[in-house]
């Protein structure tokens, strides 16, 4: 029995040195990121049986995802294509004034093709839990229905479900995504949201406690965990709410901070940890990711824990 | 007055260092490429203005290009959209007996929706010289199109026109490439064509002689250059049939050596040069870019004709 | 007709990755520097045609220079010679207590020989500005010449001229400089000059009103820009007065900032933007090119404008 | 079940970039390397289920190692200690007259003090195939003791075993490594063993045909193969003897070809292929690998029969 | 006659690229670094003479230590052997709230088995100071017995001895460690002791003024120095106290730092400076080396009067 | 007592990636080179005590020089100075058919302006050995004097005296070259000259044997080496002819062989070695050198002896 299963895409990220720039850089530094198998792997560094599910193109591009994710003890159970090219995004890192640059190129990327029926579905039956997020089903209709038949499978089944709208404002609209979350929402136990989306997307209002509160009461979630950027996070569970302030970080790379959150909650949960507990090891593992380079929280549970129990941060002789 | 303008696709190209592969590899050199620009800049080199026509995404990846041609000196009147992406190649060197692989990504590229409209056909017209190649076309109809017509205006306005065939067999197959340089080969005054091309893809037989022979009976070539790799390659003009072996190079990048041969013989008939001398300065372009990394020829003409003249390659203090 | 004309010299820039030594580093950065180039490039980049003009060897050094100011769209109709070498200057990026080193070696560039009848003088007196700095009439007699030769055919011909004093103390002393930037005071419509040099080397005292409204007194500039370092400029045109405080950056490399800000208010300035806009042009392209490596502010129009416009410096996906 | 299960030491391995040395190098190449995790890998690649059984430091250095194999595939399902070091291992590449240069640092590793205890024994019965080499038991009277019983433990469960000598005269002289081998012996099927040691160790004589013959008159072995260097390999099976030739390739790197080998062999084997196809695949895998920086076979099942059918190794568009 | 001995192990150092990780890493920087060979280094640079003491294999990881030191001036007669390993050490630098890691793998290091009389003792007779920390005795019982040799023959010979305990938890407890050094403390003048370090295995308690006159009450110290991290240093001689802040430093890597603060002291007092200026120096090396990557501080005396004058660190044209 | 004293220039030499072209890079390789410093580099590795001598700026430029110099165990008695450059080339290595690219920026170096007064000349009159070669004296008229004063009173000494013509183009013409070289030779114990320089500087003719008896019979040396590239050497002492083959080798970096030749040479007679010997130990050191990156010999004397000894250059484990 895997302990999580996420489905979702993964794209090459490709990023020219600090303070270089995409026009005039000979070199880009090679890494994946998917905010999927991201969580994946930081489950499986922190110590459980992660699968990803996805497709990719059968090429040396497609292989250097699964080998990267492997080394993180992530299994890739993907489909695999001839047909389809491999989705791409570039990032140039900036530092203010100038603003971080990410440009996508994930337009017919393998996955705007998938098919659950492609998959091994048996293996979402048998997972203690599924993750996915609102990228997914944003991809193309294939990937929404795909997205779909898998959350509906892991909620009969009896997994917990976990959903993070992650709005991509370059696949769809508010509209369009408003709609693509409702259509999901029924099967989904753990919702992840980002207050912007929360307001702006499904158009809530009022205090950070309202938007949790609300989202309860409309869609009947098991759990709501809104995400607030540097202001931390606040949870909802059985009516309880839970606040998480932010562990301050030398950032190095802020790219999948939001990724690690959920992976270090979904850790702390499989671990049979509370909500309270599990928004700690989440922003620790926040923390540490944005100290590293990469979409990989390439920690430890050690690490984690040595955040949670507020350890300094000098050196160790 | 531009003494040569090219029309084509230029891609990003993206390849690991020597010995690593793409699967496992944390670091890629970003160069671009393109037979088109790789002419240009070839052009440029050696003495003359040479301008290339193209469309790019108006995005850092786009400029990118632009930015590398024009330290060539190469001028570019591209078309600027917001709507295509960045074609793109990986090439991970090989050494026998693994090959080196090519892997394309340049589906939906911005040329593929270009139109002779949003080009400066002025220029062309102004030109000496205009140079495509098969690739163009293959692209898609849009290209196509546009090859046609800016190859006709340079035509009828008396600029000497070149075509190089360059199959692709992973943009058409034998037939449609065949139909579509015969579309083209009304408004072509020099003929570039590989020997294999000639015989798989125009279905020609016999001695390299007979190969070109045919070509300029068939359709009525000022000029044909056959390449025939290892062998050099053979002209014929006016009747007259011209041999010109290979210098032998210590290769670090093969790719880019066909183009660097026609920019070098191009730039010698812009001198006033006939096809003997063409030629040996299009085996000496060609043999130095092979000691150069990246798909252009940065070379100078001094080194050019240091080689035509059979200097020693040792050091000079 | 072009917009921009520079004239100055530009040199190799060789520096250490950051934390490493020029006493013990095995691996150096290239880039070029020069206050004239990098104005050009800035102005090429933010929409403007601009030409660098100066006098380099003809060799694969002389070379590097003209192919990156290409690469940005500058033109660069320099004088190239067999016999003068090319001036270089090494960075040790420091951090505090540590100072940045900068070791200049200039003596006998090409530039030194300059005269202003190896340059083509039409194009000054098409331009529609012109700029240099108080470095080019210190490198040498010659150099001082050809300055005040091109600075007054432009002023003749009706070109809006601009003048950074740009003191360097290792070129000349006190004395000498006050007596070279006097001499081409009459020509000079716009002066910029930095606080510390308007009071050492001007001698001039008292409010950094006092120092602008004195300097357009004495030598009736059009308009004067004081900067100030961290204090931001004060500008001076028609007897009104602005200030521009700086934008916070987070600096990479400062190195080239100072013609950054000269750059983003000429860019504005030939935009037809008044005073007050250029200046914050002017900043905004001096804090974007902090967060940037190297002399040249490798930005765009757009991100300057978003600066302007103070948005934030955030992820945008 | 699992396909194919090794044991052995693998090493951190450190390497100065080509041409520089050890003495006065600033930067080293880190990858991993051990002759039994180099077969598992290879033959993961190419298709196969295959586990490597080890100790580890529980340390960053010890997980380098996992993480590596698993990208490729392979199972690590180590014994973990927080009490010992990671064997390293230094190799400064040569090129005549310079001789490849390798410091071990491997005393007193984690796997000196192994038990097979300590590993998952039941594996070893489930697997189709168990490779160890020479190595293993040369580490200590542990590691010995712990050889014998898991090779032992195949045996008795059927699986085929597989033995190369590999002997390593830093870890043992002659007479140890022959009584170390000859105490294996009896629970090995196939031995792999080099011709030098075959005469040295073990003090054989004769032509290479004398020698696999002997070896299997004495020792009973079911296959034996002669690796002979550039004079390609010989082996022996049911009284027929095969010769395989070495594919020409151009070197990047040396190290790890004989596992290349080995890999290459037991993928064939294991797909049911006859002694003369495995031998096929064992030099193509083999010249492959010599293409490829650092230890492991990073190639594809394609790869390899593309070598093995012949094809060129020119460039695929 | 040599200003300065030292004696003590230096070990290879390794490290990977900020931001990333040893377990994913595929390069690593490699340096040198040892309190007594970092305190050599740092007076050699501040212009005296400085030999260093050890026992190193006799390979080109030995050598490469050799090399390093020399290059600053150090002079480096060594013992040399062919049985024992180099000691090493990897450094993962961190970033609040991920620690800096480091993991040392020096057991049986060459210098473990080192005797007094494998060096030449009349070197330390002749030397105007012997410097050597905790750490040495702390190796190996031969380890410290040779530096009980050694400290006392500099003692007898009128050198001035310097010790600083350098606690290292991992090499000995406090009990052990607090014997080892009590052992010692007859023969030295000058002590350095972290406060920390005073506390926990000294167990002296109260301010720290009372932790200095403590120690001199008890052991009769010429000067003791402690040293307080952020809080700065307090030293005590003659009964005067002497207090020091810290200078401000952007630091890239604070390893190696207190050996410069001991560097720097120990150069002012070879100058015949008192405490007061002593300890300017300490703190301003201190500072400086924190600006540069690696254990040495690669420094002038330029440099550290610079900041001792307190200089702005700005850029010097 | 020194083993060797030398005196000549040494550089900062700057070098592009493979395959990288000088126009177009931007990062440069720093390593030193002059042929004195090489050859002191050589013999100090190879066993000996040497001295360079040498005139360099008091900048980090100059002491990166005798960092790199120590660091091999050369000592750097130099004179400093605050009014003078650092030398500097450029290398571009080439390949067939493109030459490699030297480009020397030494104009003005500080050595130009060195004078025996400021040079320690008790340690040339102490010293075993003297080198210089036909470098220095063409530098300036104040370095030919200085030349001429060491040799002297190294000669007068009793010192064995070497002299390498190494007629360098750039410096100065055949004539000029001819009188200087025999205003010294009347001190010169030991000429090395390359064939070609034999006979086009000096204008000696006839065969190999013919020059080098032609030589000794001339100027009365005690032992002639002519180099001959590929052909090897040929050396005359006490009448008798020596000839030596080169060693084959995988050329990494050709600069520097000559003076590897000259160390490998000296060192070996510094031994009591005869020339026979003496040949073998400089084709072994030469062709090592070729194998290494930068212009020094980073071998060492076992090293040296195994190819003199004709071992295999495989891989020793």
């Amino acid at each position: 029995m895997t302990d999580l299963v996420t489905f979702g895409e993964t794209m090459l990220r490709l990023s020219p040195p600090q303070g270089e720039r995409l026009e005039t850089t000979d070199e880009l530094d090679l890494r994946i990121g998917g905010a999927e198998s991201n969580v994946a792997a930081a489950v499986s560094r922190l110590g459980f049986e992660s699968a990803w599910f996805s497709k990719l193109p059968d090429s040396p591009l497609g292989r250097r995802v699964t080998v990267e994710l492997q080394s993180h003890g992530v299994e890739t159970p993907v489909a695999w294509t001839d047909d389809a090219r491999m989705g791409t995004y570039y990032i140039e890192h900036g530092g203010a004034p100038r603003a971080t640059n990410v440009i996508y190129d994930r337009a017919d990327a393998a996955i705007t093709t998938v098919s659950a029926d492609e998959l091994p579905l048996d293996r979402v039956r048998d997972a203690e839990m599924f993750y996915t997020s609102g990228i997914t089903p944003a991809l193309s209709e294939a990937a929404a229905e795909a997205t779909s038949t898998l959350l509906e499978a892991a909620n009969d089944a009896g997994a917990t479900t976990v959903f993070d709208l992650n709005y991509r404002s370059k696949l769809w609209n508010h509209e369009e995504a408003a709609a693509g979350y409702r259509a999901l929402f029924d099967a989904v136990d753990v919702l992840v949201a980002a207050e912007r989306d929360t307001r702006e997307v499904l158009g809530r209002e009022g205090s950070p406690e309202d938007l949790v509160r609300g989202l309860v009461d409309e869609y009947d979630f098991e759990t709501v965990i809104l995400t607030r950027g540097e202001e931390g996070a606040l949870a909802l569970r059985d009516g309880e709410t839970y606040e998480q302030p932010v562990y301050e970080a030398e950032t190095v790379d802020a790219v999948g901070t939001g990724d690690a959150f959920v992976g270090g909650f979904l850790a702390a949960r499989l671990d049979g940890e509370g909500v309270a507990t599990g928004l700690e090891y989440a922003a620790a593992t926040a923390a540490l990711k944005r100290t590293i380079d990469g979409d990989i929280a390439v920690v430890t549970r050690e690490e984690v824990e040595a955040v949670v129990g507020e350890d300094d941060a000098g050196i160790s002789r």
